[in-house]
């Protein structure tokens, strides 16, 4: 079974949970192996979302889950930016990984969303997953969709 | 089986989503028949974190409901309240069903907080539960569960 690592940064923007719920989950159905990384502020909002473990069991910190990382231990990374730090930590991620990498890019700010899809692509060769999103997932989930499609293709 | 109802408004803070999960989810293995009215974006982000309907399954438009609303339609209602408008649309719902009534306040900015609450005060005779809430659910996941733990009492 391929494994896959999903990055939660801090949860500044209202759709992150949701869609790194929605992600996790797609990707499960898949039949992906998923493991959770991330910062103690995105997993407090996730084990409150997720209270079962419906939709996410494996779950780890951020920052121990870097300590100990190493290349092609996972098979897919899929990371949420939508801060500098969030930024930072992909560009991280995938040079440790060395594997096939997804960022999904969001912010209100076209400008900052900007410099993050800038910085993504001047420092990784991942494919890049983006728009203007705050309060409304719908058109990341939409693209989130047609991306993990090529995945299955 | 009683009947609950939780509103919700607008979703600018990235704890509400997860704490309407948790909460829905809580007064259902509580033994409540529960249905969540909402707005349409913090719908689509409810739809996005709970994609199998696995912590809610009845929703409907806040709006909709609101026009079709009777007194004692339902035997509780539970609101979560971190802007003017879900100020009023609480106060609103609170005093067409004339039934027991929680309410739920977060605002980081401690003015407003306070402001939300003598608003809630003036108008209902609502239980309060509040919290500086932003990122962390944690405070409000703990009030929230000592409120219904009075509830089974």
């Amino acid at each position: 079974m391929e494994k896959v690592l999903i990055i939660l940064g801090c949860p500044e923007s209202p759709s992150q949970t949701p869609l790194a719920l929605y992600t996790a989950h797609k990707l499960t159905k898949m039949g992906f192996d998923v493991t959770v990384a991330s910062t103690p502020s995105a997993a407090k909002l996730l084990e409150v979302s997720d209270s079962e473990e419906f939709y996410v069991q494996k779950k780890v910190d951020l920052e121990k889950c870097l300590e100990s990382l190493e290349e092609k231990e996972y098979d897919l990374l899929v990371g949420f930016v939508h801060k500098d730090a969030a930024v930072s930590y992909f560009v991280t991620f995938y040079h440790i990984l060395n594997t096939k990498s997804i960022a999904i890019v969001f912010e209100k700010d076209p400008e900052l969303l900007e410099k993050f899809l800038n910085d993504l692509k001047e420092n990784t060769d991942a494919t890049l997953i983006s728009a203007r999103a705050y309060h409304n997932p719908t058109p990341l989930r939409v693209k989130i969709d047609k991306a993990f499609k090529e995945l299955e293709d």
